[in-house]
């Protein structure tokens, strides 16, 4: 067996931020980022399909925790609620990596139309992750669809404030106020 | 000035859906798509940049439509009112073609994980048109982002009894009766 790198992956995507930073998204290739993480194309491909990929990197990761944490909610649990454990299970596994990467990475996904495509759709998975989970539950599929849309929505908003916030707050209890705002707001749609 | 053919654009999509049926997506490449339709390759490139495009092909149209619908809607109407007013003017474009093609096109989609994120793109796309136009009408933000994602889900809830029903229902009447339903269920979230 090789040794792996534990910390491969990381750093695989660190120098990769930096060089799209540098010379663009567009002009850079993956054997360039894996010169600058100082490892092989062969690591690289073990942990990534391809370059676009790298940028919704842990989306695998974060559905299966949104769909854990619905399933692990108590019975009784609304909807909303069973969406609150799920983006709290998610929003435990993110690490002071994802908060101080997290503008770089905005910043870079603002200048290429396909990796807005790609962050798009890594929403629709998250989406689709909690809405299963929650049908699952019993949950009727379109109450299951809004409810899945409501938090995905709670999540972007919970990150966007951790990652610019500088107070070092707590993504899950961030993710749960903003999903309560959201809930306050239904009222005001009609 | 060339004569354009004014149902170029609809011979050809029909003939990539028979080819793609035929033999598949991947398999079909442009030159078959012109020959099957009797056209040339520079008609089908006036009319979509690749082959990808083409099943996403409207959504320009839809996009503008949704957010026309939406402005011209009274000023005191609700958020999902003036949704409900962007589906109505949208759905009026659609044509006995899009409802003929609409399983077929479903069944093609199916077939291929590039189709699947075209047509999640799709719908990013309208819920964002949505958005933008009630944004415009002075609707806070997420409240607008809300209110869109439901008329994305009645326009699909729609369309999708549209094109199942042999009874040749309204396509706006349901879209507006597929919006209600959505907006009764909302107390069911939590």
């Amino acid at each position: 067996m090789p040794r792996w790198e534990p910390d491969a992956r990381e750093r695989l995507v660190a120098a990769a931020l930096q060089l799209f930073s540098e010379q663009g998204y567009d002009a850079t290739t993956v054997a360039e980022i894996v010169d600058r993480a100082g490892l092989t194309k062969s690591t690289f491909f073990r942990h990534f399909p391809d370059k676009r990929e790298m940028l919704a990197a842990g989306q695998e990761t974060l559905c299966r925790l949104l769909g854990e944490g619905i399933s692990a909610a108590p019975p009784g649990v609304t909807p909303l609620g069973a969406v609150a454990a799920g983006l709290e299970r998610a929003a435990g596994a993110m690490t002071s990596f994802n908060r101080e990467l997290g503008p770089q990475l905005r910043a870079i996904i603002a200048t290429s139309s396909e990796l807005q495509e790609r962050d798009m759709l890594k929403r629709v998975g998250m989406a689709a992750a909690m809405a299963a989970a929650l049908r699952d539950r019993d949950v009727a599929d379109l109450v299951a669809t809004l409810a899945a849309e409501l938090g995905v929505l709670a999540f972007k908003e919970a990150y966007a404030e951790w990652v610019a916030d500088n107070d070092e707050q707590d993504l899950a209890r961030l993710a749960r106020a903003a999903l309560e705002r959201l809930h306050a707001m239904l009222p005001q749609l009609g």
